[in-house]
Parts: structure tokens; C-alpha cells; sequence
């Protein structure tokens, strides 16, 4: 990562340790719910909306830390609740024990909803954006992670499990699991800085980019990959029958796949280079990409 | 239910049928949150808020509507997720088997989940209010349903389950787990028709009164109701050895504190007669109160 990045990882670091304050009802609750904040994730989504937005206006990206706080609450209470027994079923996340593993599986449940209600309070408590920024905000936030975005795509990927699924619906269950946040990331900087539609869209086409890159790696990291650097056991997919990139295309045509999404996305920052500092935004596509690094 | 109030119910009832528009991933995500969503309540948060926004400004109604839906779908996911088998394990709810009986316990907590975010969304993208009431809105509901309101309410609860529990941390519990919602309720209303702080004010006290009616006569119904009017079976709080008005005040005492309660509900809608027609929040005040018969 470079100068410019760790800087920003800095600053969102320092905020997400006071994001959550104690209620007066002296509970494990708030404990809970920044066991799971703070476990140290590499925080993409929060990086890439504040990336976006310091290349578009250097000046405004303090009006983009509680959005990417936000971002980062949804992402984490996601997975809070895919790793439940009900679900996943995970005992490890990111190296360490899961949230119903150290706090019971009820919390677990509570600590989630807790933090998904933060997020959208913490936008509309944002005192750095207008209003009608705000509410575009909150909405494109509800499409991006409801049940038309990241929850959509949860549930479509629980049902696809232990049967064969074609590519088109393997590609489906990503553009909405993981591909909506990493989209609004974009899209909310595109928000804030309030820019013309037509950039936005090339911006929107970058992150559609990013959402595949991250999910044909991940399949990737989970057949080549090393415990240690993805923080779940290797060959979990195959185990749980999933259906993946690599299991539905073989590794050299995911391969092949991931490096079309690179160029494409390459040559799109490439274009922005002309008017912007796209050397960020470079850094960030090259960790999606190289993460086995 | 007076005629008022019915059709109030009515036109929310007929919004609510198509509150949720289908994905296009085909899972059965909107069937569950519809089953739940529309399973009979009986709509007393919404009924509040509408009844309450008709008082104050009666052509203001229709800006209400969105509002009270999005109460409803979190008052919804609550029951949800509060019935799952690792918080209260209940099999039944308004007399239907509980969400997870019917769509399995994933799909359950996704489609709680997906109500939850839906809320906000909804209030966002809701065209009969300004920018700066919605985001007053999604504020409010933010802090009224999250750890600071009904989740950690929920929390306190189910850390309570099984132990003596004082009178002060019973109403801690109850002024959180579902005061919260029915005071948004009344507040929510008060933002909409943007009236003045000190109105404001008397209407949250009476909802606080309202809180906690409902509340002690949730616990003397669970003790001398009947399962088919509270749609769960009778002494299942003892059973359970939860702490209640009930159990720590007896009977009488209970009873004799509801009626404080109620005295000084109909009190304030005593001095509000003089300027607002408060007939529909009179029944629904009788309502709260009388629902053995």
C-alpha cells in the first residue's frame, strides 16, 4: 500500500475505535459489536469510497469517513451473520474466532442487527453532508445491501448450495453478494462529490470491475491459496460443494477471466489519469488482484 | 375500532400488500418477509403514528404512510429474529407458525435482516417529505431500534433471562425493548408535521405512558389471558422464569400501576381536547389497555 493509502487507512482506523459509544444498559452488546468492527479486516470498501472521493475533490474526503464507516458496519455485520451455525457455520473469521463463538450465537444475531441499524444512523447523523445528499445516501445504501442488493445475494447463494449452478448464476449471486457494496463504495463518492452523471457511470463501470476481480480471486486464494492469508481452511469451497469460478470454468480460464476484468478496469483508470490522480485508485486494483502476494 | 381509525388501517393495510417489489433473483426472500409482514398484526405502532400525524394536521396524513410502514417492517424483522430457536425458540407467533417454522432458520434471520434494511430505504425514497424530514426520520428510527433502543433492550432481556431482576432494570428493559418503537411512533409524527418542541414534548410522554400500559398488560395477559387472544400459551412467562410486572409487583399492585398509567394518558389527551380532535388516540389508548376483551 502506498503513502497516500495508508494515511487514509490511518484516519479510518482512528475514527472506527470511537464509531460505537456504550448505552447506558451495561451489556455485552456494544463489546460485541466492536469485537467484530475492529478485527482488523483490510477495510477495502471504506478505502475505495474514500479513494474515489479524494480523486474526484481532494478537499471533500472528510465528507466521506462516516459513509465509508457505515460501509464498513453493513460489511461487518454480514458477516457476523453468514457465519452463524445457520449458515456458514464458520468458527474462524479473518484468523480469529467468530462473533458467536466468543459471545454466544444470540448476541451474535443482535450484535448484526445492531450494527446495520449504526450504519444508516450514523449517515443521517453525518453533520459534514447535506441533507439531500444524506437521503440519496441512505437509499442507494438500502438498495446496495437489502434484499435487491447483498442479502438478495446471500439468499440466492444459500439456495445454490450442494446442487450445480451455471455461470450465469454463479455471476449473479456476486454482482449482488459482494459486487452491490463494492459498487456503492463508488457510487457514494460519486454522491458526495456530486459530479456529472457520465463520470459517475465510468466510475460505476470500474467498481463493476472490482466486484468480479475480488470474487474470481477469492475462488482462486480458496483452491491455490494459504490458510494464513485467507483465514478459513483451503479447499473450503470444494469441501462445501460450492459452486465457483474455478470449479465452473478451471483454474486457467478464471485466470484468464480475472485478467480481462484487470485490463478492462486498467484502461479505464488509464482514461481518468488525463484529468485525475488515478494513482490510488491503481494501487487499490492491484491489491484486489495480487492478494496472494 | 372506530371508523376513523379503521379506515386509517385499511389504507395501510392495502399499502402494506405491496410494500415489497420481487428481486429478480427468484429466491424466496420476498415470500418471508411478506409472510411475516403481513401476518395480522395488529398494527398498533403504525395506527399510532397515523393517528397521531391526523390530530396534529389532517391533510398531512398521506406523509405518514411511508413512515409507519417502515415501524412496521422493523417492528416485524424484531419478532423475527426474537423468535429464532437461539433467542426465544418460539414456534408460534400471532397463532402462525413462527417465520423459521415455515422458511427455515437461514432464510429467517436473512429475510429480518432484509425487513430491517428495507425501513430505511423506504423512508429515503419516500416523495411526500423533505430531504431534511427524512433524514430527521431515519435518525430517530436509527437510535430508537439500535443498541441505544430496542436491540439493546432486547440484549438486557435476554441477559436477564433465568435471574431475580429489580423493578428498575424491568423498566430499563421494557422503556427499550418496545417503548422505544411506540415513542418513534408519536415522535415520528411530531417531526412530519414539524410542530413546535413543547407539544412535542406532551405527545412523547403520553407515548412513554402508552410504553408502559402496554407493557404491564402484556405481562398481567400472559398470567390471566387466554392463548388465542395473546397467540402464545398462558404462563409462558413464568415458565420461563422471566422477570414481570407481574412477578415482581403481584397482581393487584400491577394492575394498580396500569391504571396510574392510563390516568395519566387520559389526562394529557384531557388538555390536548381543547385544541385537537383526540378521539382516535382515546381508543387506541382504550385499545392498549383493554385487549383481554
Amino acid at each position: 500500500m502506498n503513502h497516500s493509502l495508508n494515511n487514509i487507512l490511518e484516519a479510518f482506523n482512528h475514527m472506527i475505535n470511537d464509531a460505537i459509544e456504550d448505552s447506558t444498559l451495561n451489556t455485552n452488546l456494544e463489546k460485541s459489536m466492536r469485537y467484530s468492527l475492529e478485527a482488523g479486516g483490510k477495510r477495502i470498501r471504506p478505502l475505495l469510497l474514500l479513494s474515489t472521493l479524494k480523486m474526484l475533490q481532494p478537499e471533500s474526503i472528510e465528507k466521506g469517513m462516516k459513509t465509508a464507516l457505515a460501509l464498513e458496519m453493513i460489511h461487518t455485520y454480514s458477516l457476523i451473520h453468514d457465519d452463524l451455525p445457520a449458515m456458514d457455520d464458520d468458527n474462524l473469521r479473518r484468523g480469529k474466532p467468530t462473533n458467536h463463538k466468543v459471545f454466544g450465537e444470540w448476541l451474535a444475531i443482535l450484535s448484526g442487527d445492531a450494527l446495520l441499524t449504526k450504519a444508516f444512523e450514523i449517515i443521517a447523523s453525518d453533520d459534514t453532508n447535506s441533507a439531500e445528499v444524506k437521503i440519496k445516501l441512505v437509499q442507494l445504501l438500502g438498495q446496495a445491501s437489502g434484499h435487491l442488493g447483498m442479502v438478495g445475494g446471500q439468499t440466492l447463494d444459500m439456495q445454490s448450495e450442494n446442487q450445480p449452478i451455471s455461470l450465469p448464476t454463479l455471476e449473479k449471486i456476486h454482482s449482488h453478494k459482494t459486487g452491490a457494496l463494492i459498487r456503492f463504495a463508488v457510487e457514494a463518492a460519486t454522491i458526495i462529490a456530486q459530479i456529472p452523471q457520465e463520470l459517475s457511470q465510468t466510475l460505476i463501470r470500474f467498481a463493476e470491475h472490482l466486484g468480479v476481480i475480488f470474487q474470481i480471486k477469492d475462488d482462486l486464494l480458496d483452491v491455490y491459496g494459504e490458510a494464513t492469508e485467507i483465514g478459513k481452511p483451503v479447499g473450503s469451497d470444494i469441501t462445501n460443494h460450492k459452486g465457483t469460478y474455478v470449479t465452473l470454468l478451471g483454474q486457467q480460464n478464471a485466470e484468464k477471466e480475472l485478467s480481462q476484468h484487470v485490463n478492462k478496469a486498467e484502461s479505464i483508470l488509464k482514461d481518468l489519469s488525463t484529468s485525475y490522480h488515478t494513482n490510488d485508485l491503481k494501487v487499490l486494483l492491484d491489491l484486489f488482484h495480487q492478494r496472494h502476494h
